[in-house]
């Protein structure tokens, strides 16, 4: 039964019937008891749908991220649920992948079910050369749009960032601190997060005596096997390296186990430094050093930034938080240097 | 701008606004042509919202999980989002818990936004005593519902699952093939999927003369360091045991971390068996080898499932399929035996 047959059943209109369940003024009580009984006799659900004839909304934040089997990105899937959950929103998902056109065509949709606001889950979603982005700015120009770990300037554009640069430099630091001499970095795709990673490393790199940068960076899109395999073949290039730090955990668990198969003992001569300190870096033996880049807090924060954004509150455009080192098993501890 | 501001604008009802949206011939070529030049004009998407009206239906499917941050669930969500839009329907997810009540609200949040489906992900949302099924035996009254590794016996309630019980007896037979004389089970909570599990543990250990299985299922509720020192308390009351066969892959690396840390050697005098052939497996050194359940199967397979009962064909209200044991280095190879 929708909203048709009970104000067909009512003998009213269909703008009497939303009136009504919208608990406006504007309809006798007569005509309210009459529609509402026809409701109760039918068990139809006085709904958000209904209600959003009148209101033109929904309560429904859209989410869109790459993959939400990603360890990362299911995680801030689930914390930002449930937090919007507790403001009454609920959550449209869109797992986009990474082609832009198929990004388009799911904003697209997500503006046709008149969600209230967006949240981009990774900076995947922000081209590097501005041209791929005119489509948020489009979207913000219609509702609030939130980008986690990306950024993009523009009216009614609100990010939220972990400091990826400083906390990358920070872990770095750690490595050369536990004694390692030359260190390589691991990342997947070169998003706008991911550079600010390697800008980080790098910097940590130059500040302890290493001018040359340029060989140090490689990428690995695949799985813990193939990372395994990439690093195999960069030490068989002629390339020296004692350590590993990760745009990840996976790729560090990659790291991990290409130190065991090729007989390196962690910490002694080899470490491993990860991000984002998932259950892979639990799950890993030895288990990872990684860097806790506070996914729970992102998530209820960015939820909030969004609640005050449609109340009308202002709220900054943009908010860097930093991340903190969690030292676990693949970084030498301080006293096994003494 | 919504249809309220079309049809105050065009000079007509709601009703012949949502004619016109929904490509109705009962509307006159002038009124529609009226109508199409206002919402060209301010820019109003004719979107899913609005054609709802009439359809009663958003193509909107709700899927409901207790966390999308597990590893395993995730990767369920992803499959079905992706699957899902393939058919032109978006996704409303839900992260429930495992609060009867929250999971409740949830349902009804979901009914009252009008879903054409509903899917819940695990079977903790069945109760094995029955009287905890009712809301969901009452949202199969109005639309229909697909359980995925769940099972419960009612109208318009359909079933996709892997055979947990053959599939654990399985690999609980490898372990014994393999060499095993002891083994233990590990597992988070008591679904109606981990009874399954631990049935399928107990036929095989029965079957090579373990007649008593009071003592061999333990329940380990947390993290991977937990399910190591619940290991170690099993070990420090009595119980002897050289293997672990594990509902999840998590559980399966905690078991692993025992191991090592107790200074077993694996798969030589200690071996490990996972379930879901997660990253999780992978990211583990050794590799843990494992139960693959076949998530982007049996996420296919349900959306099909979906489209044809909601296209009004008949499908069989319960599958089940088997899964394939991957044999990674936590079990003793046929060759180590000679």
């Amino acid at each position: 039964m929708n909203i048709y047959d009970i104000s067909t059943q009512a003998g009213v209109s269909i703008a009497t019937v939303s009136r009504v369940l919208n608990g406006s003024d504007k309809v006798s009580s007569a005509t309210r008891q009459k529609v509402l009984n026809i409701i109760e006799k039918n068990g139809y659900t006085p709904n958000a749908f209904a209600r959003s004839l009148c209101l033109n909304t929904m309560s429904t934040v859209g989410i869109l991220c790459s993959d939400a089997s990603d360890v990362y990105q299911s995680q801030v899937i689930y914390f930002l649920e449930r937090e919007l959950r507790k403001h009454s929103y609920t959550s449209m998902l869109c797992c986009t992948g990474h082609n832009l056109q198929e990004k388009k065509e799911y904003l697209k949709l997500l503006l046709s079910r008149n969600v209230d606001a967006l949240i981009f889950i990774g900076s995947h979603f922000i081209e590097a050369s501005g041209k791929g982005n005119s489509y948020i700015l489009d979207a913000a120009r219609k509702i609030p749009v939130f980008l986690l770990n990306g950024k993009l300037d523009g009216e009614n554009i609100y990010s939220i960032l972990c400091d990826d640069e400083s906390a990358s430099r920070d872990i770095t630091d750690l490595l050369f601190d536990r004694g390692c001499t030359a260190p390589i970095y691991l990342y997947r795709i070169l998003t706008y997060s991911c550079r600010r990673k390697i800008r980080g490393f790098c910097h940590s790199v130059r500040e302890h005596g290493i001018d040359d940068t340029k060989k140090l960076a490689y990428s690995c899109p695949g799985s813990v096997e193939k990372t395994c395999r990439i690093l195999e073949v960069v030490r068989e290039s002629g390339v020296f390296f004692d350590a590993v730090v990760a745009a990840d955990d996976e790729l560090a668990a990659g790291a991990v186990k290409y130190a065991i198969r090729n007989g390196f003992q962690i910490p002694a001569d080899f470490q491993v430094a990860g991000y984002n300190n998932s259950v892979l870096s639990a799950c890993s033996s030895p288990e990872i050093t990684t860097l806790d880049n506070r996914v729970e807090f992102m998530s209820i924060t960015a939820v909030s930034h969004i609640i005050q954004v449609l109340q009308g509150k202002n709220v900054p455009s943009k908010m860097i938080y930093s991340g903190q080192i969690v030292e676990k098993e693949t970084t030498r501890k301080k006293d096994l240097n003494l």
